[in-house]
């Protein structure tokens, strides 16, 4: 039961409810005129603490084509957090006039926080770096259409594995379906945390290989997920310069790649992924902001009771 | 006859256009599904020269909820009066696109000139340190629907009297009602002014006593009005360190308050009344809250002669 | 055919287009409840990387009135252009999300290359100094209601005529009437640039005189379009207080114009035209504006294919 519940990490769904709200989101966009007036009457409070427009459209969007209406704030200077109220306060005031809330925050924790005394469904819109849950609906929905199945897939995740939470959600959410493997594309500066290797990948038994360049192993992928690397974020210059071309996609590595590999990017894209990829029909990164629509679609309906 | 009216000063209305407001707002309180379509077409510009979340999401609530549509800004930096436009040239052009405005300004009378030169109704939202009558309406609406009556109270208002334009109005509004009496509790430096006393008290023989201590008089109200009293309003530290906790609302003082003396606050509250109230039956400021959004559906329907 | 076009300059549509647009427009101002759901579930994203409240409401009005729905950004600092994406992903990922878009933007030709990225029409809300063609469509529209036709008319107008886009985008759309006059009054600092002479005015044989004072030619103008002189255009204070009388409408120059002479302006306005003159029935800059939600009504529903 998704009803009333609140979304603020990504492994709060079991298999089973994630796969409730899969199957909604593809009835949806099967015949979506068919939901266009499911949330008639309903709002949905927007409480970006920080500015994120992609996300923030997307929800507005969904709620939107639900036939439900959206109120809310863009960013933190126009929000009562200036005059020091609580963010339990705040939700507890949203509540008063919308139905369901979608939080983004700095600070890791306020949605959770919300959540806990918040009698609507409190979504978790990100928070810091911490978790973005609504971006691993997205990016599983995405896989689950394309691919046409989440398990017994060999997954490349290429760039900023350290600091990226959209990377390390995807790996937990990933590690519970079955024959998955992984292969981690990064900088030795940026691998992926010991913890997520341990706790995640080593309790799960779950295969995966660490790779420093795309070349290397792109061949060998069903999915390749592409994040930013920032040049900040290396030691020093004589290895940015060296490496940084193995973190950038572009039509010679994907002449090595498999001829069903899907491309997938959380975005916003600065030039990891070269222009001159986008028209391969394996760049999937702007269907999956499609996905991610009708992911929220369906999320904000079952967390509403209101998907018939 | 409210409709096609301006509200900008809280005593704009009679005793019995507000009870026709309250009886309307009870109303909707009553089966609000009947009337989530009598603003079908209609637009509320939201018109904030300065960021005030909690009254802009109230309003467009109270809109969205009545079936209506919203436009607007929520900064001044963001409209036109950047490049020196007037208001009056501004409301002149937003009634080209809406059919009713809520305005929040910095200085004061800015609404009041707006009304002037509008043919659609304007409500002031808040003009500087001046007025904020949506918010006496909420006050009224909360005291009338949980205490049953708007006479024979003794209401006592804590906290910074001396420049809160909420605590003014609240005073001039009650006023109004049979056999009210006041207990004004605050610093020194930070009592009622005394035109408040003359020609609002004094001139319509209202009862009142002025306090130093909450604990001193908390057992005769009815109405503990409760708002924040700022450091930096204090003439000296020392004052500050002695006199604070008398302006904290905790357990300990609700000990000795009545058993249905109720407990109102603007929003938002900072630490002037401790979180450990929140579960008291009597706290019941977020139901306030609440009572705001439907105060100004009630307002809205009024204005635009849209009620049924 | 105009749905599934975007309007990105001035002169996209030809002469019959316009006309298309214009009465289109005009049936929805005889009726505009017969249009009130003609954009049922259609959602207008508001793309706006440089504030605009003007245009934005205006736009906002529009897609409300036809029963669309609106989401976007007044300013960028809210947008993912701050995280370096380039306007065309920016596109790509709003078209998942909306059916239509107006983007303003600081930079010139960056709503051309957002419409070289979209399936969804996109509509140009002004690019810095360069093309603001629904301004063009709300001048066109107003003087056909008000004049009753666009051709045989002489066209003052006085100001800037260096710098503003409005004014050159008009002469070059009324150019293509028949039998069209200019009288372009500016001080000499700020006359029409060369190109407008040569490339507009002279290879389509339109007569047209350069003047340097309103009250020497007000008397001559069937419509007076009125814009802004800022005083840091001048070259020198002297010049400056000899000559900003002649660049402000007051009573007396409205004595010897024409009974029926129009008076228009882009608004905002702040002293060129004398607040005495807003009573004047000639004035009509605020009915202008009227025109201008109008104007965009007619585009949307012409460019999303809606109209019946």
């Amino acid at each position: 039961m998704l009803k009333g519940r609140h979304l603020i990490d990504p492994m709060d769904f079991t298999l089973l409810e994630l796969e409730e709200i899969f199957d909604y989101a593809d009835e949806i966009i099967k015949s979506p005129e068919k939901f266009s007036h499911i949330c008639d009457g309903k709002i949905l409070a927007t409480l970006f603490y920080e500015p994120s427009t992609r996300t923030r459209l997307s929800f507005e969007a969904a709620m939107l084509r639900l036939g439900g209406r959206v109120l809310g704030f863009s960013e933190a200077q126009s929000s009562s957090a200036a005059k020091g109220e609580s963010v339990a306060d705040t939700i507890r005031t949203v509540e008063c006039y919308a139905d369901i809330a979608a939080m983004r925050h700095p600070k890791e924790g306020a949605p959770k926080i919300a959540s806990m005394n918040s009698k609507m469904p409190v979504i978790n819109a990100g928070d810091g770096g911490h978790q973005h849950p609504t971006q691993t609906l997205t990016d599983l929905l995405t896989i689950r259409n394309i691919k046409g199945t989440l398990s017994n897939l060999t997954i490349g995740i290429c760039g900023d594995l350290k600091f990226g939470r959209t990377v390390h959600s995807l790996i937990k959410a990933m590690s519970r379906y079955e024959n998955i493997k992984f292969v981690l594309i990064s900088p030795n500066e940026l691998t992926i945390p010991t913890y997520i290797k341990t706790e995640v990948l080593g309790k799960n038994n779950i295969e995966f290989l660490e790779a420093r360049k795309l070349e290397d192993v792109i061949s060998d992928l069903d999915i390749l997920y592409m994040t930013r690397v920032q040049k900040e974020r290396f030691f020093n210059e004589d290895d940015y310069i060296r490496l940084k071309d193995s973190y950038i996609l572009d039509k010679d590595k994907m002449k090595i790649a498999k001829e069903d590999m899907i491309i997938l990017h959380p975005l916003p894209r600065v030039n990891e992924i070269a222009v001159e990829i986008d028209t391969d029909p394996r760049a999937c990164y702007f269907r999956q902001a499609k996905y991610g629509m009708y992911a929220r679609m369906a999320l904000i309906a079952k967390l509403l009771g209101v998907d018939k």
